[in-house]
């Protein structure tokens, strides 16, 4: 299997960036897009487990817009194939000092273009990850 | 793309199961065979980000045996075309109670069998889980 595909990753970058100006943004019609509209999409959130796209819709239209700004760090996105990629960031957040948070996503090309199937978000004590 | 080819979540299945054997027994040599041997693989551990086959096998080889042993809850399976699927479970062990962990595994089909390419393992509040 091809790993990183240079014209594979810049398609998955370019998913990538326009997911992060969403989230930041609340953009939620853009952050719905952009989930596999499936029922056996899967997102392990901060502090939700949520099954399939419905479930995950309905928790976009429900949060709170309120300090959703972040930092990245250490984002890699790596290709496998032509059809699937993972994506992977370090985040931090004003409202949670001497945390980091983890966000994992797998993407696949779908018949609409790039989409997440998997996703897990979680955050640790920054001390924990950097021993 | 095709997703949940029935030999395809098969062979998946398998290799999910010899990885969670692998797990509670400590069986560090499996564990080792089935992250995909590359400086790209990924892990996001309960206390620990590893960047790279090195560090997570370095990781595996200092872990303490004690106290592994948990059971899994809605373990999910899905295929998305030939080559890739994502393995997600929740799971629970006695050592930490009112804790749900989360796993997600990104699996991607590799000359050598099934490999884990990356995966994102967290605890959460219980209570949080279940609104």
């Amino acid at each position: 299997m091809d790993i990183d595909l240079p014209d594979v990753v810049a398609e998955v970058g370019e998913a990538f960036a326009r997911y992060e100006t969403a989230l930041v943004g609340n953009d939620v019609a853009t952050l719905n897009e952009l989930f596999h509209d499936d029922p056996r999409t899967l997102r392990y959130g901060i502090g939700e487990n949520l099954y399939g796209y419905d479930e995950i819709k309905a928790f976009r239209g429900a949060r709170s817009p309120v300090g959703l700004m972040r930092t990245t760090a250490r984002t890699i996105i790596t290709a496998y194939g032509r059809d699937t990629a993972v994506a992977s960031t370090l985040f931090y957040r004003d409202s949670a000092p001497r945390k980091v948070g983890r966000q994992m996503q797998t993407w696949v090309r779908s018949a609409e273009g790039w989409r997440i199937v998997a996703a897990h978000v979680s955050m640790i004590d920054e001390t924990q990850a950097s021993p």
